[in-house]
């Protein structure tokens, strides 16, 4: 449904929302969301460019959200590092004749409206989980990455 | 929403159904779609291993639907060449205290669990626009690209 690009942001987002104030490392939000620094770490950059994620040098550095969670969509994070739900406007083959969508992309079109719609008008604050039981990369999870880790270099 | 060779896909499918019946080459299905013909041979192959087309080959030889066009969904044609649309059943990141999804894969579940049905309940055969005024892929668009062809090689 989203690219893998996508859903990293979103889970680094989210991270970051947790922890709304302190500045976490690339490391702490690799650990915490499961995907590899360097990717990681392209996708911050993308998220920073789009002013949705703020970095800070130095010791006691890290990165930290640029905006509220609570204004920021799950939209507003797909498109900052991927264009995968644009809507289609005009016939993708160009034709000429074709002043209006064929059934097929007018079904295609649907689709995106109404993913769109959901993702756009959902928040980053609505995803924390918070008074859930599994709300997704807190605190929990490092300690569970942790376990884990040292878990398999053992076995 | 969907990827590019879903998109092919289906192009090359209701190009099949608009001319059920006859054979149609990889060419001819190439020009009418607007799709790279190495591209679409890939395509068709997997689409054949699907089941959903059939070749015969030789003169007159081509590709035709192996399946009725009102049989086949817009999501059986997706499947065929792509994995784009899986349900999340278990948390992406393997968190073992995730036993239920967390809201943000939920939420991406949703938006799958629509779009699934969607295109699951729509027919090859309710694409073809027929009565409609801008039908994708007719005879037509065949004639088009020739001469838009001709016209750019002029230019």
């Amino acid at each position: 449904m989203i690219s893998q690009t996508s859903e990293y942001a979103l889970r680094a987002v989210i991270h970051l929302a947790h922890y709304s104030g302190s500045a976490r490392t690339t490391q702490q939000i690799a650990d915490a969301t499961r995907v590899p620094s360097g990717y990681l770490s392209k996708v911050l950059q993308a998220l920073a460019r789009a002013g949705l994620v703020r970095s800070q040098r130095g010791l006691g550095g890290g990165f930290t959200l640029a905006r509220n969670e609570a204004e920021v969509t799950m939209l507003d994070v797909i498109r900052a590092v991927d264009q995968p739900l644009e809507r289609i406007n005009a016939c993708p083959l160009g034709l000429v004749t074709h002043t209006e969508l064929c059934p097929l992309h007018r079904k295609l079109d649907e689709a995106v409206e109404w993913v769109e719609a959901s993702f756009g008008s959902t928040m980053i604050a609505d995803l924390l989980g918070k008074g859930e039981v599994e709300p997704l990369c807190d605190a929990s999870t490092e300690k569970d990455v942790t376990l884990r880790v040292t878990r398999n270099k053992s076995e």
